[in-house]
């Protein structure tokens, strides 16, 4: 089983997906490319329809988009539990995943992950509210699960707004005290601190993630 | 259980989620909102977090996203048989959901959802680089499963690609001979003919979703 992968520096899908192959430990071959170059393009179009990365290739199952292969995995690997066993909260744990997947668009275009850099930018008002309610949930749900993970047991939507934590560190964005003891829980954690020591062997640049002034 | 919708005329999210209770003919309220109308937001304030539609309320479950919606009521009303069996196509079904769920942003920032008007727009290259790939996406599955739905029995890909039926009629765009037969089979269906009739009955207008030239 292959996982093709981005820099670790920039690509917050690529980081999404593998978190889960980190988290229970699962075997997959991790091939990183860099993104927009020549051999990106090249080693993708043959595998995947879009060109994008992660995309996981497991015999004859191809899958190309992050939330699919958190699905995919969880349900072929690891018999369901990758999501919240209550019927309730897995219903919660599903909306908050889908919200950071198709939303939160101007956080995701003003705040690149940029693991590496510190940077000032102003944030747009679109984007401190994005910011806003990301500090909520986290609240919200560090208060019903103190000292754990969003639903407590490590989840899906864990690894959705795992690259969050990082652009918070990056842009140096202020959270609420509940909203940073669960950011500070995903840096300390073990899969995300190999994601860390990974993206620093990286020191290529990506120009369009690069954003802010350098502080 | 109350399923609160916008309006029919113009909504996507809300026709992808109204979708999946129409074909397996389940029960449901469905609660109509005027997009952008002070009762909508008060209505929903109450309700989610974030104040948008489709949101799903079942006894003590929220859930305020399309695909959440649609991976909720697949679970606990329909066992599973809103996905392919296959885990293979399943996968792949997936993909494609999610590929909509978080992508075609030209196409649908440059292309909303007007049931009611006919008009003439000019396209960006991101645009047109969106229709051919959902053109090719048709195109492959109609070939794989001829007058079918795209993985043969209907399914929660179906739901997401529906709108994209109803813009191409309004904006004339062409499609490829069996990307054709596809949208056609989606008009033609009982449940996208059910949501027609009930939006030719509105006549609000929400004035950032009205793209194009009239022809």
């Amino acid at each position: 089983m292959q996982l093709f992968i981005g820099n670790q520096n920039y690509s917050t899908w690529s980081l999404r997906a593998w978190l889960i192959f980190a988290q229970f430990d699962l075997d997959v071959e991790v091939i990183k490319l860099k993104l927009c170059s020549d051999e990106f393009y090249k080693t993708l179009a043959d595998i995947t329809p879009t060109a994008q990365v992660p995309t996981l290739v497991n015999d004859d199952v191809t899958v190309w988009d992050s939330l699919a292969i958190l699905e995919y995995v969880n349900e072929t690997f690891l018999n369901g539990r990758a999501w919240p066993s209550d019927l309730v909260e897995r219903a919660k744990a599903r909306a908050l995943a889908c919200e950071m997947h198709s939303g939160f668009l101007d956080l995701r275009n003003e705040l690149p992950m940029n693991i590496r850099a510190r940077r000032k930018v102003t944030l747009s008002q679109g984007a401190l509210m994005d910011v806003a309610r990301i500090d909520a949930i986290w609240s919200e749900q560090e208060e019903r699960y103190p000292g754990e993970w969003l639903f407590g047991e490590w989840s899906i939507a864990d690894a959705m707004y795992a690259p969050v934590a990082l652009r918070c560190l990056t842009y140096g964005i202020e959270l609420s005290e509940r909203a940073r003891a669960y950011q500070q829980k995903v840096l300390a954690s073990e899969s995300l601190r190999q994601w860390l020591q990974e993206a620093s062997l990286e020191n290529d640049i990506v120009a369009k993630d690069e954003a802010g002034e350098v502080v």
